[in-house]
């Protein structure tokens, strides 16, 4: 049975995104605009700078990637057919009668379908980022990691700086802090993708690209159903933080019983020392978000 | 009587703005500097840092538009005869004796004139902007209204990122959710330009840049005689967003009506029905910056 | 001895920075990092973040420089032995069992030492950034200058806006308003590197070199030993600013006489005439920190 399979990855990494699964991730970055406290008042009294956040929301990860490989930022304005498909969900996202657009979108099914669309888009562009990374700088692999996440999930790095000129957005180093779960997922991602770029990962490309999305939707899907954002990733990240910075909190403990060594600095000892508490708080913080 | 007027339009619009148009901007530009509440102290503690102001203030819509085509920020750098200009205009404004720029400068007449000449060389910015974008993207007619819109009115988005920088500026979103005169009729003049390139607009560039430079002046002298604010171009905005979204109203009015029928979710109800007191709100937020 | 001075400036400036001094920059940036309060919990709850921001102090530099020359801001992650460098700086700073490193970098002959190091790293960093510049920008001098001002002290720049959008930092316009001695000093040193280039300046650039390294490594030192950081530069200053705008106060005094004239205009009198009083406020708000 390894034909159909082969057959299947290979039909499905070449899936065109352009209208449907585009629409889907419009819908939802629109969506997510919308529902912004005040956003539709600002829709209504200003439509040029509704419509800009909204083309921010949409291509946000474009424009960052190209800012970090100095492409014009503009770029994706010359995409016409896409702006006007992100515009015109923009115009029935927020000038729809009756609000047709969010009564429909607020069903669980409908949410569920978009969601899952829109991830599959985030393997496209994961993979996309990679590859033209790559066609900068060969064996740039630190490069390559940095574009397909960039371009996988920097659309929140884009509207926050947009939120932050506009003073919607206190920044709290939320997504600096404590990456969100799309994020960490996209960052894992873009490693993997990497790695088969410069072949340290015998497997084929579609094989991947089908293996990782069926990964993405999954995990998306089943967080939105069960309202849990508790992240699975969780014992993979305490596992690899143990392996590599584990063996430090058995000195540190140990390092508590000698707490009361004199401590040869004053400047650094307030920074130098992570306690447990610090610890306790820090992972807290980060469980809070996760 | 048709060739005199092509020959005034033809000579207008092969104005040289270097030294006088360019002086004029510069010293708008730097009184505007002047005028924000401390300025004048922080030239006389640390030089640099007001001459580095002064010059984001003199070419930062140049900046912008090169930011967003991704060529070198400091290009403006090389132009020492500008540069030139723009610092000593900076340093007979903040350092002269007596003050006797701000002195002169503070008579109706003479701000009168240099905002004039400021406005026309605005036009040029307009006009530089859409063919530099079009020498980058043949077709490519959001680019070129993005681009000329930046160059010609994106200096004040420089400076509020440069006074963000140093923390003088709290933002409110001013520029964002409602966007004063100049960029209104700078996004205007952009989109008139731009079609014109694209020969959609069937007039020769010297008469439109002739007939919008006499726009833009006889606007501005005129809010600056007679200190009123309100925007000429509101009946023009409000016909346009009533032919774009005015259709709305009646059905929210209408909804506004039914409201008592069960609102089928929770989530998004908050943010998906404008109230008409949201618009209300929203106009006179807008009606008090225009 | 004209010889053996040439011998030795000459195999001076052909020192290669990249293992020792470049290990000292980074122990130097990465200290730096580890000192600010809360670092150290935040590399313990997410380690990615925390790298991140170790690059860019590591980096910052190259990074705002290659931001004004519109190259890819990414392109410091191709130079993978520098990048594993500096991350395994970062991860014995903060994850190094009983924090040895932070303990043997409390030594004040250690910091010495490495601060001196770094100091000698600036030096080649300013003169890259201005032939490198001057690659692109043939007598472009003042970009030359802006160039290796940006590599050699932009660090900070960055390292701001990265705190900025953590929120970790609240600007008070510290480095825009009263510019830090390193910033000071490099802008010297750039311009003096920049005449030197453009062959305004008759002197060999390894002698330019080695004394100005010379300087800087003497200062620091100097600066870090007698725990004084009222900048040697004061006097330099002032008789430039006498120079340039000190004529000025005495005329500005002479206006305090005669304040009791009528001032033609209320808008701009506020900001118009800086008074003794503003300009004492400002020098001791300047002292503050220099």
């Amino acid at each position: 049975m390894e034909y159909p399979w082969d057959d299947l990855t290979l039909a499905f990494s070449r899936t065109s995104m352009f209208p449907f699964f585009d629409v889907a991730h419009y819908l939802v970055s629109v969506m997510a605009l919308r529902q912004r406290p005040g956003a539709a008042a600002v829709a209504w009294s200003n439509p040029v700078s509704s419509w800009l956040s909204a083309m921010l929301h949409c291509f946000g990860g474009g424009i960052l990637s190209c800012v970090l490989l100095a492409e014009p930022p503009v770029k994706f304005l010359t995409n016409h057919t896409n702006i006007l498909l992100a515009s015109s969900i923009w115009y029935i996202v927020f000038f729809c009668p009756r609000d047709l657009v969010s009564q429909g979108y607020s069903y669980l099914p409908i949410q569920l379908l978009a969601a899952g669309m829109k991830e599959v888009t985030r393997t496209w562009k994961i993979v996309g980022g990679v590859t033209h990374a790559n066609s900068y700088y060969k064996n740039g692999w630190i490069v390559m990691i940095a574009i397909g996440w960039a371009r996988g999930a920097g659309g929140v790095i884009v509207t926050s700086c947009e939120q932050l000129l506009k003073g919607d957005w206190k920044p709290k180093g939320d997504e600096w802090l404590k990456m969100s779960f799309p994020s960490k997922v996209t960052l894992l991602g873009s490693i993997i993708f990497t790695f088969q770029q410069t072949k340290h990962l015998a497997v084929s490309k579609h094989d991947l690209m089908f293996l990782y999305t069926f990964f993405l939707v999954t995990i998306k899907v089943t967080m939105m159903v069960t309202k849990d954002s508790t992240v699975t990733l969780a014992p993979f990240e305490d596992t690899l933080s143990r392996m590599l910075f584990g063996w430090q909190q058995q000195f540190s403990m140990s390092e508590k019983q000698t707490e009361s060594k004199p401590s040869s600095n004053g400047t650094t000892s307030s920074a130098s020392k992570p306690t447990i508490e610090d610890l306790d708080d820090a992972k807290r913080l980060a469980k809070k978000e996760d």
